[in-house]
């Protein structure tokens, strides 16, 4: 078994490239731009991209980027043969086989690929927040919500490897439209982009006035930026509406804990990192809204311990595994 | 390991034992009704009812029943330890420790219990509509809906012995009150229970006028059953209502193939057999409900093999497992 292995984590915007060790120690990192170039083939330009990183990185380790095996986290529903079937957030490379252009471009046969939020759940389960614990699930909010399934100590892939599209679990049957095509999914209410859409709403029914009046009148001008920073200086509507996040946050979670019966989530992604008030206020409900609460174990939530390193962490996991 | 094993399916009104051999067939049966004496202690009497007819079976074969193996499948949150931790629907035996009770009056050490649908879950996994594959889920359509999850050929029991409880994800956030103490759970929705308060608001709500008409006028008097038998007979409005029915069925299917990418459901209980609407209709809707359909290997959706015997024989596969 390889002692070293390259993980990647490539998002809608940017993609991010760690050089790990077996033990987990992080030996080197690169950065760049997820492109959205129209012009190439299918997953050419993203294809491209992760061969730059893990060429870089090798060589900065003097290493053969032909024998270090590559782990690759991308976004969406992954096919655990490599082909990215559907990509909503990197549309560009939806429909790619990702894992066969990394592997020609890098004379490789040592390349594998996994969904984002799985690699997430690897990583935290392996050295992180869910290190010795055997039912977990691994939330990641972004603009959408990704999620990890661990049971029994696995995680759970499912018949392709689609498993943890927890973000398009209908909670709101017929509620707020969803890029997916369905309506109601959970991550248009717990996630980054569901604070936006919350925002905006509640800014045109006149719930954050203050904020509103802040810039110059416009409602149409409060950003979820914005309520997250007035949250943070305790303005009360602004409070108001992470908590009720945190509320649809809660929601979800009591589902899968609900379906799973999981103990703990550990919770990933911007929002977060970016909010004090969303992960109490949703442990707050939480024990409103599981079935039985009373006769569980407590349920635990935490953040990630890696943050925005975990998907890369994990996707080296996986590599390792796979070689 | 034992040749025969008894397997029993508890219900909140009937319970069912079966005599079971290692290879599936079923070499006898007793019935009998739940009681709800609440003058005995939590579990007495049901404790009480199964004894009696793991002994009637036994002695029918002339086995000796502190040497044969029993399963029993109970509705709710079942510990694994045996301890029936919350069962709304079998009130007189929730908080105890029907396990304990059982062994001590047979004088054997060999008495396992599980949930019932996860039962049902494991019977049609060894024997019936879900032989041989990998990644499906159980859902048995009663009062409420019960399920069980197999995830790469194990079932999920989670951290306590409580997952599959999936009738109680929520689908509509504040929506119809659930006994559970939540609102919006799908069973609220998709289930016999679902039905018959869907019947309901449709009647006093004008949308089952021939119906409504046949019972003399009166929109209360209309059950869910009336509106099963005037559906096979074709009536527009009671075949609407159970393509309703059919849709929120295709809604909670949907969710469980997003978190869980199941590519099959094994359909049980009373409502699933009383109406050959509600299926094709799921079939016909899950298109438009599951997260990128198109990408996806075909879903199926089939009714149980063993009907209202799942549970049972399912109990019978734990107490094999088990001793």
């Amino acid at each position: 078994m390889s002692d070293f292995a390259v993980g990647l984590d490539v998002g809608g915007t940017k993609a991010l490239a760690l050089l790990v060790a077996r033990d987990g120690r992080v030996l080197g990192e690169r950065r760049s731009q997820t492109p959205h170039d129209e012009g190439f083939g299918a997953g050419e330009a993203t294809a491209k991209v992760i061969v730059e990183l893990v060429g870089e990185l090798c060589e900065s380790q003097g290493l053969d980027p032909a024998r270090v095996p590559v782990g690759i986290g991308l976004p969406g529903m992954m096919r655990r043969d490599g082909h990215l079937a559907f990509a909503p957030n990197l549309a560009t490379a939806s429909g790619a086989d990702l894992g066969a252009q990394v592997r020609v471009a890098l004379g490789s046969s040592k390349v594998y690929c996994e969904n984002d939020a799985n690699c997430a759940a690897l990583a935290e389960h392996e050295w992180g927040a869910g290190r010795g614990v055997r039912d977990f699930v691994m939330v990641t909010l972004g603009t959408g919500i990704g999620g990890g399934v661990v049971a029994d100590g696995r995680l759970v892939r499912g018949r392709s490897g689609f498993a943890g599209e927890i973000g398009h679990m209908v909670v709101e049957a017929r509620g707020a439209p969803c890029p997916c095509g369905g309506r109601g999914c959970w991550e248009r209410y717990a996630s980054g982009g569901g604070l936006h859409r919350l925002t905006r709403e509640a800014a045109l029914a006149g719930r954050l006035g203050p904020l509103v009046a802040e810039l110059g009148g416009d409602a149409k001008a409060v950003r979820a930026e914005d309520v997250t920073a007035a949250a943070a200086r305790g303005v009360t509507e602004a409070l108001t509406l992470m908590r009720e996040v945190g509320w649809w946050l809660a929601l979800g979670l009591a589902n899968l804990a609900a379906i799973l019966d999981c103990g703990h989530f550990v919770i990933g992604g911007g929002l977060s990192s970016a909010s004090d008030v969303v992960l109490p206020a949703a442990r707050k409900y939480l024990g409103d809204l599981v079935e039985g609460y009373g006769v569980r174990p407590t349920i635990t939530i935490t953040t990630s311990l890696f943050g925005a390193r975990s998907g890369a962490m994990g996707a080296s996991l996986v590599a390792f595994t796979g070689a």
